[in-house]
């Protein structure tokens, strides 16, 4: 089957490789769908590591193709979507409720449950192995195209999961730092939960259409006014919610300055470096805030939730893919998706 | 009357000064005892700026003297211990449920609703007024003594607030970095919550002692092993909870490092300067930690609820008192507690 | 001035009165809208007992004509709502955050923290005295009127109140029984968080097009199809939550029987008489279920909050008066409320 | 193998049947510990119905026996310890944190993830069939022996359920209606949740004796006061929390006129029949109550917690053993605990 392989920093490659075969527990679905993620252009890029041979992608829409041995309730040829990220249900991390940090309650790194194009063969492919197939497959209903859920795989999980992790109440005032597919999701995911003010900010002001469209009240441009000064005064004295959609510590900071005392940061972000807590924005430690970090909820009732969301009508993500093309073109689409070309933001990839 | 004025930078005095009066909704309260906090000391240092002519001191039991109008349901002679932080009970920060915050809801510093010897006169004197006295006076029960309740109004407030911010359940294992006062009511109050395992971390043996009778499971003192890989160990793979209770890059630092993935750090510390968040140990942001604050919880109702676990023996208080001295050698109480002489932990100071 | 007064069951009057004077933390306002409310009828009909001679209602909207000592930061003539409890703020249920149970928690009878109308005088009148003014007037932004302000003191208040305290998840399946007042703000609510699925429950076709208009997927009228059955097989196999907002036993037992095992059922109604479980449809108490009541929650936060929803263009409650009255013309409104007449929701009183 | 079978209502029979093989995601143990439920006796006497010929009992102990494929990281001869609930982790209830309704979110019925005994083979044997054994099995510390842990599986995970389920705070009062193993546990775990009033009720002065042993601060025996009435004056008003162990009308009413408003009902009862809500109790609806229930949680991570809470000397269940019997004499216990023979709380049954 066609594939596209990581072989070394700023090379990949597609190409055949093998068919995956299914275990006990396991699937095997033929990819009808799939997208480009800005982890995958890290990976590229050498700024995450992963095994050379690797095949990659995380955000996979397909139709059953063989079931393993101790998975029930599914035909061949059932459409389904699955997370990024894969639980299995079972282990300490799971049975705690920690669906995403899957695996990970022993002492082992904290990637989480992240396995596609991580530590196992990746979507951007005509087939991909599901590991624990039982947990995963969700069953997409027919009123919902493959272009309506692929991106509840990853950005749409992640950035609602950046609103649902910071508890947004009716009536509170939440501002989104960074306003690409995951911010835009965060804006989107804190209108659904009731927020009375959402500031979206970003530079560029194609996205800043888009906040608007999904759910901001108010853009900021910050290269045309002081954010954190103008946010305080649109909430009249500081946000009750900062979402940090970036991973830099610019935005963090921001964050924290614009919350008021007792307010929360959720960040969504994957950081490098050192990160510093301005202990003046932290107010020393007596504020009683609140960061928490999130990282995208997976398994199969997830996706089952968000795709009820998208099929009632409450959420249309298609708008976020600006470019279709078909998996042989998939090296011009990370050109495209790599170089941000013509407002991009999703690229869809089709085999 | 006498009260303890700070002037300036390294000078306190003990001198006379007139007896307050009690206004509308305020009530004057004569001291009968209470305590020496770290902040003072800060604010004797000049560390933490208070304007000259303070009396200062935020830990006040005493037997009511006078009630202004509007305060019901009490009587002169009450015996009444008030919390350090004295929340009004009726602005925007106090009706939404974050009493800590009082007053600070609309854009001022976030030093909470603390203004006992920090923006009013505070306890270390023979009278006191205390403001919204009808949220903020706790009658205490016959059976317990001044004693018993003195260290409820801070420090087995803040202990246990770190504790329950941190939302520990049962079978949870605990690490609390460093064991002063505050850290020992941390430790207390994970004790009390239903952690199995509770690691109290500090460096001075006597500490570590009280550490082990007021709750610990285990101590290490931080000079004689590699704490963050111990802790490691001891929970099998990373703590579910992490204590911050000194203010140190170092203390919080190593929080962030001994938490399992979807972790907790509380944290009870001030802060001073830049703090950093390694972005190894914050999992790039990628491990769905959790990192809550808590300033002191005031008013009554807590106070109340904190004695009635000192009523039914859950937690005895008294152990922490090292040193009693009268209000006229309070002075000498600074020196002992600033020199950290003859294992002080805390001094009991009665007019 | 000019009041509506209860006399005896079935006998109001519009007689004049001494118009009130503000003691130490009350206020007086000139009201300048209210409305009717179900519990009044139930005053008339002397189904709810209150004292002969008291003014009657709890919906105020007005003007700020006096401030009694100790109430700070508002000034004579400042347009504000109150909510239909009024908490002081200060007592032990309050500082517990349960503002609805306000002076309740030590022994008296439940009947929560609601006096206008109740214990103390109410707004149907040309003025009223507000206790706890400081904790209790709310100002009204210049950009909104008296009529999208005057329903959310209760009948929005409650109405979110019951999708909040059954703590709706972004995808949730909701069903609502009755569409009156109350159900419709319901309705409304459980959109405003992000449910997927709205069910509306009631038998009269306006009400039911009004409930589709604030939010709810599907309606379905009682009199033409077998409710339970369908709201399982809607929500394959049972919804999160179900919302009880009538107060019959009927209503409640259909809500535990659409419920999922886990669900959540949230009771808004007043009941009277025996009320039952089925112990079939409560699974024999093994079914994960929780059951939650939710009293109006007042003070002037949650007035801001419901205001900025209003503001924001998130709800407008506007369509939910159907009727216009002068104070002068109350009995008549009366008349049209208790008899349903023309579609009613809501009758506006205006002095 | 030998195994204790129901045949038909009054009738159990210890008898000779096939030993059972793994199969996929399967484990076979060799039972080593287990004991009599009183869901058992009610299994026996009729009242809850099972197929004819299955083998029954729901809290096993014992040694890994064969592991079917797919199951990873034991070995055979691994000591372990299975919850009376066997929790998939891959359905949506399980994948929704709701691990005890496994399987239940599909409009089957509400009989939760109880399997065992109950609708395949149970633990009363010398060998078990454990389904989803990757979910299931927890190893038993060496420090603990088969005694210190076969109660965790049912009664001991049930009954801190109930006080979890209350979120019973610091300093919360709580008063726990039946003494007998479920309610005593209830009365630990309210205990090690740091309750600061726990007030026991039965009326078998033996139970009550345990109780104040395993944290009851006072006990009552409804045969001799008005426990409603006591209740009110020891916690001056209404408890926090009434949890319900029993499952009569009797105790569950009970439970919520102790209640002071805003409190919770924490049920743990199976009951039969019409349950009714007295209207008056349930302040009609406006108390801002909150009723719970919970069924037992299981699954190898809560096995796992409950094992550290025994192991660092939190709980010690082996008090609540009152009989040792052989495999062989379990007529005989069955006997002995229907009868409620010699102060008998839990009979132990070593195959």
């Amino acid at each position: 089957m066609l594939a596209t392989v990581f072989r070394a920093p700023h090379k990949l490659a597609l190409v055949s490789v093998p068919r995956p075969v299914a275990g006990v527990g396991e699937a095997v679905i033929r990819i009808t769908a799939t997208t480009i993620c800005g982890t995958d252009l890290h990976i590229l890029r050498g700024e995450y590591p992963v095994a050379p041979g690797l095949v990659i992608g995380h955000e996979p829409v397909g139709v059953i193709e063989e079931l393993g041995p101790g998975v029930h309730g599914y035909s061949i040829g059932d459409r389904v979507l699955v997370g990024a990220i894969t639980p299995c249900g079972q282990c300490r991390a799971c049975l705690s409720g920690q669906l995403s940090q899957c695996g990970q309650g022993h002492g082992t790194k904290a990637i989480g449950g992240w396995r596609f194009g991580n530590t196992i063969n990746g979507a951007q492919a005509e087939y991909l192995l599901v590991p624990d197939a039982q947990a995963n497959l969700a069953p997409i209903p027919n009123s919902l195209s493959d272009e309506q859920v692929v991106l509840l795989a990853d950005i749409a999980s992640t950035g609602f999961g950046g609103a649902e992790s910071a508890n947004i109440k009716l009536g509170d005032t939440v501002v989104v730092f960074a306003q690409g597919p995951i911010g835009l999701c965060a804006t989107a995911g804190a209108r659904l939960m009731g927020a009375s003010l959402i500031i979206g900010v970003d530079s560029d002001e194609h996205r800043l259409e888009v906040a608007r469209h999904l759910g901001a009240d108010v853009t900021l441009n910050y290269q045309h006014c002081h954010v954190v000064e103008e946010v305080r005064r649109l909430t009249g004295g500081g946000a009750d919610v900062a979402i940090e959609a970036l991973g830099t510590q610019q935005t963090f900071e921001n964050c924290l300055r614009c919350l008021r005392p007792g307010g929360t940061l959720s960040s969504l972000g994957v950081y490098s470096g050192k990160l510093a807590l301005p202990y003046d924005a932290f107010a020393a430690g007596l504020g009683d805030h609140r960061i928490v970090t999130t990282l995208c909820p997976g398994g199969k009732e997830r996706m089952r939730r968000l795709m009820s969301l998208v099929e009632s009508g409450r959420f249309d993500p298609v708008p976020l893919i600006s470019h279709r093309l078909s998996l042989k073109e998939i090296l011009e689409g990370y050109r495209i998706f790599g170089d941000k070309q013509g407002s991009v933001l999703k690229v869809l990839i089709t085999p």
